[in-house]
């Protein structure tokens, strides 16, 4: 169910792409109990100028390494899972593919069940 | 009123991502009563690796073949148009196209009317 | 706090896309009280044909320089700063870029203030 877009910047290393995914999706997994095999993903690499960014907000810097991650979820889940997913999302994207945690910035996105189809044409959460 | 972010493994045909926005626009005004000259949409292509799907979901099989369509349209649909939606894009997609059943994904994300505009730096829906 | 996606045509003017984001996130500060140092965008360009537009729409007529605004924000904002974030942007980007006014759509996804974490894995507006 959670729909997840990364948007990273371009490098020559494919596997790092991987490695934001699944990391993002471990994390959802562990703090917001998604379903193992839950998992779809957007991921896009992009150059310089097209993920922006300022030099700092909230007493946290950012450098060009900032990734975005944006995921639409079903509503539903507390303020302490959101401090969950994100703390564990930093941790291991930090421990992982390396990106700097004070380079991670994620924003979540809530919807109702019945607003999914994961193929066939059905709306496999409505009730 | 409906963006809808439409998200296709890359071909050679172009032919194709068109097809995929003229099938999802017939079944957002066939089911939805979105009218007829309400079509913006962004068709993105990706590399292999960029959408990420697991093999299965909820006994549905996936393939690299799957299509990811995000729509943001207003409140007030009920649970049955949703159905009414997804069944659509699934028999428009697999007839035209010839995307898959089981590889269309369809994530809806509801607001209300007064966060568009359509030109003119005017809320055309908001009273 | 809000996460902006522009999407736009292609142009060999690198400058074009800084002007967008640069118009928008003035007109966010000044019409929605976003801090100026929160700015946070993923700036698109896109060949012909993914960014598809109907001719017209509610009367205004649309061209292939059709520039989408999508942007993630919190709850909160009256209609009236929606109207005045709606024709700023219009004024900037008619007046810096020279995105024909008739040719930018917005669309507005509202957020609770626990959905976002701007680094360090720490949910910085959840009370």
């Amino acid at each position: 169910m959670p729909l997840v877009r990364i948007s990273h910047p371009r490098r020559d290393d494919p596997a790092f792409a991987t490695a934001l995914g699944d990391a993002v999706h471990r994390a959802l997994v562990e703090s917001m109990n998604v379903p193992a095999d839950d998992k779809f993903q957007i991921i896009t690499t992009h150059d310089a100028g097209q993920i922006v960014h300022p030099p700092a907000y909230l007493g946290i810097a950012h450098t060009d390494a900032v990734v975005i991650i944006q995921i639409t979820l079903n509503t539903g889940r507390t303020v302490e899972q959101k401090r969950a997913l994100y703390a564990q999302i930093a941790d291991l994207l930090a421990d992982g593919p390396g990106v700097p945690r004070s380079d991670i910035i994620i924003s979540l996105v809530e919807v109702v069940k019945e607003n999914w189809s994961f193929g066939d044409g059905i709306a496999q959460y409505a009730t």
